[in-house]
């Protein structure tokens, strides 16, 4: 019996996400990623759109839309916070209930920061090369106007900021996580082996 | 068979010796640390102690001692380089040398980056909480008269000066790894098992 809670972060286009919601499967516990964006959407009335454009990148540096005040809240926000703080209160609250529930893996959102204090989580960082995220990101993704070399660096870039804002941490960092993989190098099938192998010791 | 290089990078206190020991009798291959440096000791000239204090932690700003010529050399090296220089460029051949003969784990000195084009490498980094490396230096390597965590932050900031001057790259960063573990939470010995495990794969 699993009785951990699993935090997925990653760089883009590393298969984090494929990985993540295979360990739940394999595991049989929830998978919380765009369950969690619902989540959030129903407890703060922002959109999925809005959740899911600044939950992870808000540029956090002062812009008009952050500084916008918004009418009084159900999950006890205080009305001179920027909407940035208010989405990332609200998403801290959701994943620590989320987590209360037990057993599950949750993806990105500074989760791994978020439940640092609990004893029953096992943290993991998924990255991989340039080569291997262009190849992934264009097979899920497709590609956009933007380069891919550009679009791969401005999203770890707005990842980074965003962490480093809200934890004081270095995203990527090997000691905030139990384990990181190169998913490139090991492969997507052999990350979820070890880190289900992990999650099923005692 | 295993016919991959693993290189081990850790942080002071971490276990990665031990584990990296462990790994390379499973597996029946060379370990090489201490054998590392005798081979730099007998090839450069330069004593066993000095090789042990500056090899990983060289203070790399301006020093008189880092300024002064030494005589002629038996491995190409320039004269007007400096002493931390001249062990680097001797250490990185060595560790050339050591990977061109065959599977082996090396530990410490940028041979991650060293032999980072290898395609044969498995790039470990181990680290753990201060709690663990506490405990696992005073057990190893007794006490001193300075205070245990000032003894691991300066090993941390040595290790990291050193390796970001040689290879203009963050020391610890998961990036640069296949494989970062927190032997502190998975314990040693599920270290050995995670990295002979992937170690074995084809």
């Amino acid at each position: 019996m699993m009785n951990k809670v699993i935090t997925i972060s990653r760089q883009f286009g590393s298969g984090g996400r494929t990985i993540g919601k295979a360990i739940a499967e394999r595991l049989g516990v929830p998978y919380y990623d765009k369950e969690l964006v619902d989540e959030v959407a129903k407890k703060s009335g922002f959109s999925h759109e809005f959740i899911e454009e600044i939950g992870e990148y808000a540029s956090v540096t002062s812009s008009f839309l952050f500084n916008i005040a918004v009418s009084p809240h159900p999950m006890g926000l205080v009305d001179t916070m920027s909407i940035s703080d208010k989405l990332y209160v609200c998403q801290a609250n959701t994943i620590r209930d989320f987590a209360d529930k037990g057993p599950c893996v949750i993806v990105g959102r500074c989760a791994d920061f978020i439940l640092k204090d609990r004893p029953d989580c096992l943290h993991i960082f998924i990255h991989a090369d340039n080569a291997f995220r262009a190849k992934h990101v264009l097979e899920n993704y497709g590609e956009t106007s933007k380069p891919m070399d550009k679009r791969l660096a401005e999203k770890d870039s707005k990842r980074k900021v965003y962490y480093k804002h809200y934890t004081n941490r270095n995203w990527g960092e090997a000691q905030n996580y139990d384990i990181c993989l190169d998913s490139g190098t090991l492969g997507i099938e052999k990350c979820v082996d070890i880190v289900c192998d992990i999650a099923m010791m005692d």
